[in-house]
C-alpha cells in the first residue's frame, strides 16, 4: 500500500461520522501504531449538504457522485452506508479496484457473504467485518483468531441492542412493548421503520456471520428459525419474571446430535445468568468453546464511537498488513466448506414456557394437562392467576424437557380446545450448558 | 515454514499435556484451518519417566537432555514449563534456532520481555503469548487487535484463579483464609507453594503484561503496588458483605491525570458489578476504551484445556502466516516505546475501607473520626459491631473520596492512639467508571 494510506469511506451517518472523529482525534497514535499515516480521500454520501453540515470532513473530499468516488486512488475503503443492494455494488467496484473493505453491514454479508468473500480472494483483498457483530466487542476477531483451536459447542447472542432496551424496560418499569418502542424511537435506540430490528431480522443475520464463522459452516439467513419481539405480551415478560426468568432475544447456534441448531427469538433465561443481566442497548456473547468451556463477552453493541471503534480497528489491522493475510486463510464462507447440517426443529429438546388463555370453566386445567400428557409432556409447574376479566384466565405452563415437536402437536390440541381463547403462545425457556 | 510444521514442546505439565490432547483430538480441524499439517517432534521434560507415564506422547520424542532438544530441526517451540531463568534462556535458543515461540509463561515475560521480543526480531520470529494472562480468554487478542483503535482509560482484572476460589470460598462460604487455602490445595487450585499466587505476584506479573500492551508504555514488576490476600481476615470480608461489597483481588490500570497507577491488590467492589460475580476459579477482565466504552470478558483462567486453547489457539495464528507478521508491529515493549508515567500512589483518589480494632473504652470513636477530619476525609459511613472479646471492638469506617496519601496520614496518626491495637486495616474501594 502507498504511504499515507488513501482511505475511501461510504456513509456519513451514525457509524461514518464516528469514523471521522476518531481518525482525527487519535492520527498520532494510529500512526505510532501501524508506522503509517492514515488519509482519509474521499466520501461519497447520498447528501453532501447535510453532509457538510456535520463539520466532520472537508467539503474538497465529499462527493454525492459514486463513479468520481471510484476514479480516485484508494487503498482501504470503508462501507458504512448499510442497505444491501447499492451497498453490495460498492463493495464489489471497491475489490475489483483492488482495495482492501471493511464493513459494519450483516445485512450485506448475510446476503452476499460468500459471493464477496470469494470475489476479495479473487483480487488478493481482504474484507474486514468486526464491526456487523456486537458493535464496540471484539467478538469476530476472538472467534475469527483467539478461540482458533476450539470447536465451538454452542453460542448465544445477546446482538440487537434496540430489542434489548425494549426488553429491559418491559421487564423492569413494566412497559408495554408499545410504549417501550415508541421510548426507543425518541431516544434514538430504534429506526424510525423498526422492523429489521424487532422482528429479530437484524439479530439473526448477525448470527448468519458469527455461525459461519464459528461452525465452518455455510449459513444463510433463511436457514434461521426467527421470531421477533413485536408480539410479546407484557403479561409473558411479568409470568417469566415470577418464576425467575428474564426474557431476552437470543441469538442461538448450538451443535446438536441432530445438527445446527440455529435460531434468534425471545427467550425466558435464568435471571441468575450473565446473560439476564446485560441490560438496555448493551450486547453479549456466550461462547462454548470445547476447549475453553464457557467465555464471556461484553459491551456496546451500537452507537457512534463503539461501532466505529470496531472499524477503525479493522482498518489498522489491515494497515498493518497482518489482516490481509490472515483473510487468505480465515474460514469464513470458503468455497470448500459444506452447507450447514441443520437440526430438525421438531428434534429440537428443552424447556417451554407456555400460555393458553382459557374460558374459566371448569375441567379446563385438566383438558389442557392431559394434552400435554398424551404428547409426554411433563409439566415443571403451572401458575394461574385471577384475572379481572371474569370470562378467561390465563393458564402459564413450564414443561420440563421435551422435543419441541411433542410440544407442538400438543399444542395444536390445545389451540382447537373449544375452551381456548386466542393463540396460545410459547416460548422456549434456554438452559445453557454448565461451561 | 516446513510441511508439516515440527513443533517441540518444552515441559508437559497440566498446561503441556492440554496442549497433547489437543493436538491429537483436533488434528483434521487444524489441517483445514490451517492448510497444512502439524507435527510434534519433540518434547523436553525434566522427568521422561513421569512424563512416559501420561500416556500422552510416545517415547521416541521425550528427551531431557536440552541439547539433543534443541539439536532437531523445528518451526515452532512452545515453552509451557514455567519459571524464569531456565525458562528464559530454552525460549533465547529457540529464538536464535529462529524457531517462532509460544508462550504461557507471564513471570518470564514479565522479567524479560523486552528483551526478548527484541531478540525475536532481530532473529525474524515471533513471540505468542494469549496463555499467559487469563487462560482460556482471548484477551491478548482483543487488546493486540481488537481494540486497536482505543487508547485505553482503565483496566480492572480477575486474573488468578487460586485467589479468586479462596475469596469466593471466603465470602460465601464463611471460611477462613487458611481454610480456604488448605481446600484449594486439596483440590489442586492451589500449588504446594502458594506464595506466587496469594502474594498478588501472579497476577501482577499478568498486569505487566497487560498493561505493557494496553498503554503502550514500558511496565516492570516492581511498579505495581503490591498486595496479597494471605493477610486478609475473614472479619473484612463479612463487614465489607454487610455495606454491600464483594472482595475481590483486582489487578488494575488506571489513566489519572497524575500519571498511570498500577495496583494488584484486594479491593471492596460493588456486589451487582459483573466483576463481583466471577466466582471461584474463573477470571474476567473489565476494560474501558476511549471509543469502545466497557467491554467486558470473561472465562476459564486456568486449567488444562482452556489454557491449551490458548496456547494451541497462538501456534494456528504462527502457522498460518499472519501472526507473525503482527507480531512485526505489535505494541508490546519495543524499543521506542517511553518508560511508563507512573502515578505517585499518595495523589490516587478513591474511597477506602479502614478497620481499627480499639480499646472499648469513651471517647475513642471521637479520636477516629477527629483524625480523619484533620486530614481532610470525610466520612460515608461508620459500623461498630459487639464482640465477644469484650476488650476491644473493631470499628469500620468507610470514607467519601479522598486522596490516598492523606488517608495515610491519618491513618499513622490512629495508629498511634494508645486506644489502638494491633495495626488499622486499609483497603481501597473501586468505583467502575461509568463505561
Amino acid at each position: 500500500m502507498s504511504n499515507p494510506i488513501r482511505i475511501g469511506m461510504i456513509g456519513l451517518g451514525t457509524v461514518g461520522s464516528g469514523v471521522a472523529k476518531l481518525l482525527k482525534a487519535n492520527a498520532q497514535q494510529y500512526a505510532l501504531r501501524t508506522g503509517t499515516t492514515l488519509e482519509l480521500v474521499g466520501v461519497l454520501v447520498r447528501d453532501t449538504e447535510k453532509a457538510m453540515m456535520t463539520g466532520l470532513v472537508d467539503q474538497a473530499i465529499l462527493t454525492n457522485d459514486p463513479d468520481a468516488f471510484f476514479a480516485q486512488e484508494m487503498d482501504v475503503v470503508l462501507e458504512v452506508a448499510g442497505g444491501v443492494e447499492v451497498a453490495g455494488n460498492f463493495v464489489r467496484r471497491a475489490i475489483e479496484k483492488k482495495c482492501h473493505v471493511v464493513t459494519a453491514n450483516k445485512a450485506l454479508l448475510a446476503a452476499q457473504g460468500p459471493e464477496l468473500y470469494t470475489l476479495a480472494k479473487q483480487n488478493q483483498v481482504s474484507i474486514a467485518f468486526e464491526a456487523s457483530c456486537g458493535g464496540g466487542i471484539p467478538i469476530i476477531t476472538a472467534l475469527s483468531f483467539g478461540l482458533m483451536s476450539n470447536r465451538i459447542d454452542a453460542l448465544y447472542g445477546i446482538l440487537n441492542g434496540t430489542c434489548n432496551y425494549i426488553l429491559t424496560e418491559m421487564v423492569q418499569k413494566g412497559k408495554t412493548y408499545a410504549d417501550a418502542l415508541a421510548e426507543a424511537k425518541e431516544l434514538g435506540y430504534a429506526e424510525a421503520d423498526e422492523t429489521l430490528d424487532v422482528s429479530g431480522a437484524d439479530a439473526a443475520q448477525k448470527l448468519v456471520v458469527l455461525s459461519s464463522l464459528a461452525f465452518d459452516v455455510k449459513v444463510t439467513e433463511d436457514q434461521i428459525a426467527l421470531k421477533g419481539i413485536d408480539t410479546l405480551d407484557l403479561s409473558d415478560v411479568n409470568f417469566g419474571s415470577e418464576m425467575g426468568y428474564e426474557i431476552k432475544l437470543l441469538a442461538m447456534a448450538q451443535q446438536t446430535d441432530a445438527g445446527l441448531s440455529l435460531r434468534t427469538m425471545p427467550c425466558f433465561i435464568n435471571k441468575e445468568t450473565q446473560l439476564a443481566q446485560v441490560d438496555s442497548s448493551f450486547n453479549a456473547l456466550s461462547v462454548y468453546g470445547s476447549a475453553t468451556g464457557h467465555t464471556f463477552y461484553y459491551g456496546r453493541g451500537a452507537g457512534e464511537l463503539p461501532t466505529a471503534s470496531a472499524v477503525v480497528s479493522d482498518l489498522l489491522n489491515i494497515v498493518s498488513g497482518w489482516y490481509p493475510k490472515a483473510f487468505e486463510q480465515m474460514n469464513i464462507w470458503p468455497v470448500t466448506h459444506p452447507d450447514v447440517q441443520l437440526a430438525d426443529p421438531a428434534e429440537l429438546i428443552g424447556r417451554f414456557y407456555l400460555r393458553v388463555d382459557v374460558q374459566d370453566v371448569p375441567g379446563v386445567m385438566a383438558k389442557l394437562t392431559s394434552a400435554l400428557g398424551n404428547a409426554g409432556i411433563s409439566i415443571n409447574a403451572v401458575m394461574q392467576h385471577e384475572t379481572e376479566d371474569e370470562q378467561t384466565a390465563p393458564v402459564v405452563i413450564l414443561t420440563h424437557e421435551a422435543k419441541q415437536g411433542d410440544v407442538q402437536t400438543a399444542l395444536a390440541e390445545i389451540a382447537a380446545l373449544p375452551d381456548t381463547v386466542g393463540t396460545p403462545v410459547i416460548l422456549p425457556v434456554v438452559d445453557f450448558p454448565a461451561g
